[in-house]
């Protein structure tokens, strides 16, 4: 159980602001817990004796030991009404009253001091600006709603009250049940990261759903969910995913609203399913609740009607699923007992004169195969075949089996009654048979993400003091950014860069081009020039003869470029052979829900046009990093694709994991690019590096 | 009307093999016909005098004038049947019968004779093997199925019967109706094509629908379906979209089934919307069928709750429209009528409260405006809103502005009343929001379809002749491939390729070279060697004294490898400066189905690692060939991005045109790549060719 399970269950609430005037919520909230709940219900008002007949008391100081106050009062005297619940020992506390940071700049005052005040007594505050919460094992309607949910074992939290609204009407007439409900409101105290966190804890609660607009704390979330998720799924619709739909978000609810790309890094981290669609939510949810996960991949479709197995087929093919292949003693057993017209390859058809015992039999022996995790039954209506027995059928093959079995039993009114026999025992039935095949994905996917093992980040022998003293030299400059100057930075931490130096004279370019071996680079360090190859700020190939001359060039450019360009010096660098080399980025930007946001792709195009990246939120391990290099489109070139040789892919994880230590040891790096890191067979070498410091933070 | 319409809207109707026996096929099409039908009902049956009461007469000829056939006699006796029909004067047949190519070689022969009678006689002829036909203008039920359609304007096609089957039974509960209904068979005679066109000639009919599982005459499909889809638009789901959907749709079928890239490209440029599943289909057809196109692509959300708007503008991000900015002056009439907290950009937040004139004055108000061209309403259920009331209001509105509306009035079973009245005004209403956005979008790409003009093919002035004696020299190949040797193939058809020469001697090669101005490149000449460069076949940059012992090394290379090997010669050939060129391939493979599918990618690993590829059937004009460079993800790279010289992407897209009239004057080229294709600022080369002839063909 966790802490907040007095606020889902508990023996008496209060409703603060309690009154009988019609069409008031103070009202709306007493009827509905009036209505269901098993517990007690408490008015509290100071200007009435009684509420709807319920004695009424002047605070909840001497009403009966309140354990949930819910809170309706106006927002003037809302900060008084939480703080008087707080004295009088109540614990959890839902803030129905808007008026808050959703309206302007004294709603955010009066919402600072109620997360005071909530800080103050250690208070379980849900809101404000919220509908109310749910919970159906006590028939807990604390919400200003018109309809209380079914039972179910599903807990589903909305940052949207009126989405709860819609879906209760809906799930109702479905037949879909709920655990707890909570509308998250201004999610000023308690938030998604909570309710996850205490769902995970709630053996009573199978699935936690969830619609949200924005994670307030990205990086605590996605350690929650992750740990919840080994026992119980998460599927969260997190809407804003388009441009148009995050500006829409950012206006709703007022947020600063993270990148979407951080949003799919960060939700993938957190073994979180994210529908894209209301419609994806509930039929993920409801497979999740219903069924136990597949053993393995393999589905088995069968089906009276050959059409329908095709499109059924296509589903899986569109899945993460694949259709499983029989052994050859399930095939004999199809032979033996199908008739001859029938097709026993996946999928099964049983043609169109197939009865319910022939169906039974089929879906038998498919289930007995240890090829198949999961079966599909798609049925055309015909005049043998009713669909209630092809249900009843259905059902008791799957308890024998334990194997999860989704249903198309396609019609109209004829497969009503038939749907609902399943629903009640955990089989969702859709009249498109992709929409079933869609819930064993998700279970299928769930079950990968359970099976998942993520490791801890690896601790490396790095320089931080060395580190420090770098990310200081940003202190002296007007922008806190740093170049190639820096590369140093990189050194401390692990990641080789070419032997050089940066030097501010031309001779002493020529001692250090004739410490290195073979012919030089010679690149222009300023704060002021990103593009330097653009400017002729870079020569390649100098020999140590050419040297004076080349600094003299790259100088005269850049103050060509710019004449009050500041000019850091020239840095003289070993000349790497390239043949064979790919280049690639890693990088970091720190988003402002789930912080440092690490970024792999390779060089040029591959990232500036054709965006073909990864991003994980750092810090990783080194299963995730190389999950990073392995998951880009253009991954077979580092692999060796096209005759290359292979390039030391291992060294790629390594830098990937160092930058994950650098990034998450030091949080004043705002962003930090190391472009390219060229990647050979031998290992990779950092040549280029732009960063950003927060030197107030240092 | 098309030259079907009496199959669809006979005056007399034969059943041929009406029986009263009960469960036969023959008793229930006669049920079915009795039923409904407006005309005659003849009982065709040289067995019996009556059937269900009516006069039997003992074959077609000696039955009154009848226009259509049924069929359900035992195979057998089909062909007689069919024949005896024909000779009576019948124009149109419907073979119910099964047992043709579906079950092996004896009934593939009797479908090949089925098909050459029907050639003779000049019949329409749908299946065999099929469920039969509807046409609901005239109560028309002649199939077997269980029920019959609802009256409507869509008509869908099948290939399976059993999902006409499972449709109807939904279609009738979900108040869906059809124009004709039409259960494909074998196809053996009438297919997708003829039904396409006659369903395009058919004013009654406002979309047209189906499910097949492959397209059998796919360049004609495609040039039907384009002119029909100007009137009328055709939605289709082409199963066997996934390799493993490929495989159980060929067992289903028998067919062998063309590449999903051919489909892909080929029903695109067929104008078709293509749905991926059961649900895409009607979602698309209901909007198709009910509303208008959308005039614009700017949408309004009109909403009572922040968070579904959201949602539906996420919706809206996914498809191909856009949310519409309103003009100052409806934003000035929103701030004129609605409350403060109301947010009157897109989405339109009318807020909780909102009553039935609150939302119909933002509706209106919202499609008033000129940059608005479609709206979705949005609504959570409060208790202000009686959504029968808005319903009709949403629907008054639509039609004063002729714009499309689309709803998701959320909830259950209070949604369902409304519901009903929306669906009679043409207007969706769906629980989840993207549902009905996806409705929209199939509008407005409907529109897109409509609007977009397919240029004629060019036909430029080429070497017909010589082309066709340099593919004629395949006939002295094995395997009838060519390669670099047949370089002038190229230049006949005007696509450049670089000055050079094919020697089989030293001596020529010198002289040849010494004929190019600077170095050239010297590469093997063999019918056995695909992959030159990996065996050391070509050598780069050779200058005109190396050019003999270059030519000695290729050569001995060529021996090395394979020694028993062909060697045709050496090719002695200009160098290009292919400094800011780019490496594109250009392609044909003939594809069973649809015919010469071309190929445009930029070379090496985008096209084999990253599949970065179009495609098009041919022939095709400029437009197309310009779309085919255009919709590349690397196009960016073609038109100069990251400060490169933009290539000439006129000379590409010229080179595709008359690579399309190759191929298109010479269906014996089997299959044909120019790889690479170098672009570069002034032009394009074809640096390398391989192809295969079907030398029968020529």
């Amino acid at each position: 159980m966790g802490r907040l399970r007095t606020l889902f269950a508990p023996e008496t609430v209060a409703v603060v602001g309690a009154t009988d005037r019609e069409g008031a919520v103070g009202r709306a909230i007493l009827e509905n817990l009036e209505a269901d709940f098993h517990g007690d219900v408490v008015p509290v008002n100071p200007n009435r004796d009684a509420v709807l007949g319920l004695e009424c008391f002047p605070d909840v100081a001497s009403a009966p030991s309140v354990d949930l106050s819910v809170i309706v009062v106006p927002p003037p005297i809302v900060l008084e009404a939480i703080r008087e619940s707080a004295q009088a020992g109540v614990e959890n506390v839902v803030v129905i009253t808007a008026g808050f940071s959703e309206t302007g700049s004294d709603g955010a005052t009066r919402e600072r001091e109620l997360r005071d005040i909530a800080a103050e007594y250690d208070l379980n505050l849900v809101g404000p600006n919220s509908l109310g919460i749910m919970s159906t094992q006590t028939g807990m309607n604390a919400t200003f709603g018109p309809e209380n949910a079914l039972e179910g074992s599903v807990s589903f939290m909305s940052q949207s009250g009126a989405f709860i609204t819609a879906v209760l009407d809906w799930a109702n007439e479905q037949g879909i049940g709920f655990r707890d409900v909570v509308s998250l409101g201004n999610k000023s105290v308690l938030d998604e990261t909570d309710f996850v966190r205490e769902w995970g804890a709630d053996p009573e609660t199978d699935v936690v759903i969830g619609y949200l607009e924005g994670i307030d704390r990205g990086d605590e979330f996605v350690d929650a969910a992750r740990e919840v998720s080994d026992d119980t799924p998460v599927v969260l619709v997190k809407s804003g995913r388009t441009d148009a739909g995050a500006q829409a978000a950012s206006s709703h609810t007022g947020a600063i609203a993270g990148t979407e790309s951080a949003y799919e890094a960060g939700l993938e981290q957190a073994g979180v399913l994210r529908a894209r669609s209301v419609q994806e939510l509930f039929d993920w949810a409801r497979a999740l609740s219903g069924l136990p996960a597949p053993s393995s991949d393999g589905v088995a479709v069968v089906t009276n009607a050959g059409g329908p197995g095709v499109l059924t087929t296509d589903a899986v093919g569109d899945s993460t699923l694949e259709m499983a292949s029989f052994t050859e003693d399930t095939l004999e057993r199809f032979r033996e007992t199908m008739p001859e017209e029938a097709n026993i390859y996946n999928p099964i058809d049983v043609i169109g004169d197939a009865d319910i015992e022939r169906f039974e039999m089929a879906l038998d022996i498919a289930l007995s195969d240890p090829n198949v995790g999961s079966a599909v039954v798609v049925s055309a209506p015909t005049a043998v075949l009713e669909y209630d027995r092809l249900a009843e059928v259905v059902i008791e093959r799957r308890e024998e089996h334990d194997k999860p079995v989704v249903t198309s039993l396609m019609g109209g009114s004829r497969s009503r009654a038939a749907e609902d026999v399943l629903r009640e025992f955990g089989i969702p039935n859709y009249f498109d048979p992709a929409r079933a095949v869609s819930g064993l994905d998700a279970l299928a996917r769930y079950r990968a993400i359970r099976e998942t093992q993520i490791d801890e980040p690896d601790t490396f022998d790095v320089d931080r003091d060395r580190a420090r003293a770098i990310l200081e030299t940003a202190r002296d400059r007007v922008d806190n950014r740093l170049g190639v100057e820096a590369m140093d930075l990189l050194e401390a931490y692990g990641i080789p860069t070419p032997t050089g130096e940066i030097v501010d004279d031309p001779a002493d370019a020529r001692q250090v081009a004739e410490s290195i071996e073979g012919n030089v680079v010679l690149k222009i360090v300023s704060p002021d020039i990103s593009h330097k190859s653009d400017i002729g700020g870079v020569r390649v190939g100098v020999s140590d003869e050419e040297v004076y001359d080349a600094y003299e060039d790259v100088v005269a450019k850049a103050r060509n470029y710019q004449p009050d360009t500041t000019i850091l010096g020239v840095q003289v660098q070993e000349m790497l052979d390239l043949e064979g080399s790919t280049e690639t980025i890693i990088g970091m930007n720190r988003d402002p829900q789930f912080g440092p946001l690490l970024l792999f792709g390779l060089g040029g195009i591959f990232v500036e046009i054709l965006e073909d990246t990864s991003l994980r939120v750092a810090p990783i391990g080194e299963s995730e990093a190389r999950a990073m290099v392995d998951e880009i489109q253009a991954a077979p070139l580092l692999r060796g694709a096209r005759g290359r040789t292979p390039a030391d892919v291992d060294s790629v994880v390594e830098s990937i994991q160092r930058l994950s230590q650098l990034v998450t040891d030091f949080p004043a790096i705002l962003e930090l690019d190391v472009n390219p890191l060229v990647v050979g067979p031998e290992g990779v070498q950092a040549i280029d590096l732009r960063l950003t410091v927060d030197t107030e933070n240092l």
